[in-house]
């Protein structure tokens, strides 16, 4: 299965099946040398924060993790009970996606919410907001949202807004996953804050790994007091680096020279092509491409086609819906010559 | 306090100050080109669980992952229910500095065996073999060793076997965390295997970043039914890598010509030739030097003295006895210097 | 707001309301002379346990608790790995009413399927068992039912077996939620076993407390196997009581002279009672009156009125529909006279 | 082997082998007419709470529950986080008889504290109190006692206002498992809040069935910001009764008329006059009995003999020292005949 899988063209399957830019090599490079403290009381550590509070602001807590299904799951950990629940959208990473992770570390339960695109409204979520201060019930203590969605949707600025109110106006905080973060504020063309810390989001995950660096993710508390107690969550949670200066030289040239805006604003290019390719085919696209990703139905007899070539994933197992993702290093010939593939079998 | 600590020497305060192999970091750059499939079905990482099973052997079922707090903890996971016990000696990492994670994730006991040099024996650990069928009590199911140990002395071959036959003889499991496995190979001049599988582990902690990786640990079980959920244990237990690829290819270079054994060796003689000019400026050294440390003991106000320079661990906060750590990378004057430092506020 | 509460006529608001049965009361006092030895090593836990067996057979391995959430929580604990999902209604009392302990002790994911009769079939089941295999995503392991169900219906014992196919032909187990399984089986006609062992449920919960106990609960395992661990499940997950005997009394009454049927047919007559009365009022009743709760269409200012009097739920906290219980004290006068205040004010 | 459990005399191996005190039984009874609402919110319970304020303090915050494996550890979850630890006597039914309880349900890590007499003292403590602000250690956050203690000793007040000083002035709490709090006050003759409370203690578990009650256990924070979140911690912990008025009635009982006491006189008397009956025939007695048990050496040949006869427990599987209960059902006689086996196999 594995040779199968290996002799396909991954390109559009995952944001993650990219390498590494090579800024991010550099960076890796330039700071081997010598001896430095492990566990992030060095230079690189304080540089590449002191760059994320150039960006999150000033009182923004930010720590560095390995992977974003650890920035989710401890980053809400340090802000919940066992007792409590966040809600999401039924679609998200954080409840399809983790293995009952958030389950298992923290205890709680995950509300899953329908929508049509993947965004969490007020009107969406409050039905759901019930049981508060009832012992038997799940108390609602988080509402989570992904930027960019899993269905390639981007929130506005005013939207986050409204779900910060409505949750600090309910005893709630608002989490946001920003894995794809960085595609939002390229399609928004806002910075990285305007669209999460000032728009009201209290705790944030900022990936770096899907657009363009190695291995690098993190937590941002935008309410300091949120903080106090992560340094013993992150290394309790097995996600304390030793040789974090590896990690925080990838997050300092990733905010350097806008690596971060340029890679993702390629990216986001490459789907509005792959959408525009696959609408001039015929082929219906269901939602709208706001991010890297592009969502679309073929037919079931030409996805199994396809899947000789290429490896991507059906939306659900059962549909003929299916997920395509650009990233940084999508090429405008591997997207024509995929719609071209599509077109062949359609 | 950072910038204190940075102005000062760390040299010896953890091999994981050292930096990255330049073999290393080339074998990055050697597997950026092009996309591969995410989360480790990819051709890398199958070039990389070969040559773990060349070393571990064929029915070994190998796992990458970021670090080793995570390779001890789910590694016992895999093996473990929630109302068992490790039986561990009392300065193991496992249950010093690794802030609850084995509680929190696995639910388990861990129970603290006193040792003189860091090492377990049978008749150290046959008294806590207690209370196995009764209900009100942990009950015992592993037993983990440290090779090399946190007071960096070695077992040998027959007394990690003599372990085994133990455990096995009472229905426990033996782990072996082998954070330091190379140092201890080198010392003995065995093979990395002659001295975990072979002599009778059962689940083994083999790491790299201390010995040269930028970030890279693997959990090895030997008996391939200790392996069968454990793709789901690491992906909920937040370590699955997406970009496995360059993790996979840290290990591949590791074990390509003899990396890690020269990493060791290089490491174990620096630890070695601190030892003796300890020794010859009369400081006392207090455990046997078999890997890439030193513990000695040096007068309080001398520790107060060189600690102005000089970023090393006491052993205990309340001792005079100290930890130094030598490394791949760690100079024959950077341990000259140090010991006429240490000679110098005698 | 307690003063207000119990000011109110509360006998509709649950079975719970109701006190304990004169034989059980008595059974506590008959084994109470003398020592026992303690957590369940007695004679009379012995005898209780061997009346278990004799209704759910022999090979059934039965453990007493205190209370259902314990039952539930830890009778699933029993026989799944954090990583795993539970599936259910979305009307579970499992994934409702007990506050993430699922999710807490066990680590698991609930998965919520809509009914609109609080009984699942395997059509509706059949779209969430997704993710097999799939690292990313909780495994489905158990199927959950309940029996009665929270919506007062009553799974034939072949809507039963067809569930127990489905699920041992996808490597899935059944469970059984049988707070109310006397319920059931009194309107069933049927005995205790047909409806659950027998009908291929491998781990019940069966309850007393709402039947007429003072607290007493339990787990059935069907296979032996699933059994083994379960006495260190329930000493660690809090649930083992020293004095036993006094549990095992109330089961051993229970299961005398019929008196959990007797019980349970005059809660299920009261309920068939006031549905019938409800209806000759006009009043909608919205579920079939199987066990021993109806559920009933109020109208809002209605409600209100009453509930200066009367202490009921709201199915929900957002509609009109309320779910009035009887229980095995419930007076026929009761009935009519909650009936008549309710005509009243309609 | 039941069978050989139930023809012995198991009198003095725990005092959970007796039954339940007439006036407890009574007491059931009492409270049984008529409806009262479920889980907690009834009159019962509040009378059972205000007798227990007006023992503990108007300010204390009071929960019942079924056992004291719950009290204790749903105590200390709610003063918790997951990365903090637990100091503890290495004798302390905490971490030797809870199965890994705390572990699994906190996520703490229990340090184990070797003492003579199973009390703490600060000068025990304090070398414990160590890795504070260190990210990679447990952090230190409660203090926990047995009052009386698991050796049958008893702590002073002013032992306890020592180690509370000592508690709140490193930022840590006081717990103490008063499982046999009625013992302790009635050898000090001092009243139940003196040697708790009063003299520092933050959380308490108050154990009643070991003094004579069915099943009935309680918290009692004595911060009322430590419960806020308690009902939550509570209902998860599978611990909220439904029935809540029979635990209730139970407490109010135990309370009244100083039935409390006179049970735990009558245990204390009987233990001494063991131990004085012991002494006399030459046995040695190891602790000081200050409340209801003794320990005492017996050879190992007259302890195989004894058991023939009568169950009771060694203190660790591998001494002759056994421990013996009495309990407020103890006779006069059954001490005397006790002493005469010995002697007659001495």
């Amino acid at each position: 299965m594995l040779d199968a899988c290996m002799a396909l063209n991954v390109a559009f399957g995952s944001d993650n099946h990219s390498g590494v830019h090579p800024a991010i090599l550099t960076a890796l490079s330039d700071v081997n040398e010598g001896y430095t403290i492990a566990y992030g009381a060095d230079q690189y550590t304080e540089q590449a924060v002191t760059a994320m509070k150039k960006v999150f602001g000033k009182d923004a807590e930010v720590f560095f993790m390995y992977n974003g299904t650890a920035t989710n799951i401890l980053g809400l950990k340090a802000v919940m009970n066992s007792f409590q629940s966040v809600l999401c959208a039924e679609t998200a990473h954080l409840t399809v996606h983790e293995c009952c992770g958030p389950e298992q570390f923290i205890g709680c339960k995950l509300v899953n919410i329908p929508t049509p695109d993947g965004k969490l409204t007020v009107d969406l979520v409050e039905p759901y907001v019930i049981g508060v201060g009832d012992q038997h019930m799940a108390q609602p203590r988080v509402i989570s949202i992904t930027q960019a969605t899993e269905r390639g949707t981007v929130y506005r600025p005013a939207e986050v807004s409204r779900l910060a109110e409505f949750a600090h106006g309910h005893d709630l905080l608002l989490h946001m996953d920003g894995a794809r973060l960085c595609n939002a504020a390229a399609f928004l063309k806002r910075g990285l804050a305007d669209i999460s810390g000032k728009a009201g989001v209290d705790v944030l995950s900022f990936g770096g790994t899907k657009n363009g660096m190695l291995c690098g993710e993190s937590v941002v508390f935008f309410n300091p007091k949120h903080a106090k107690e992560f340094p013993f969550i992150r290394k309790q949670g097995m996600q304390l680096a030793s040789k974090m200066r590896y990690i925080a030289a990838q997050f300092s040239a990733f905010l350097s020279d806008d690596l971060w805006l340029r890679n993702a604003e390629h990216a986001n290019a490459m789907a509005r092509l792959l959408a525009s390719e696959l609408r001039k085919s015929g082929v219906q696209v269901t939602q709208k491409v706001e991010a890297n990703m592009v969502f679309a139905i073929i037919p079931n007899e030409c996805i199994r086609t396809l899947h000789k070539q290429y490896y991507f994933h059906r939306f659900n197992e059962r549909t003929c819906e299916v997920r395509l993702m650009c990233s940084f290093t999508t090429q405008r010939d591997d997207v024509l010559r995929f719609v071209a593939a599509i077109r062949h079998c359609l």
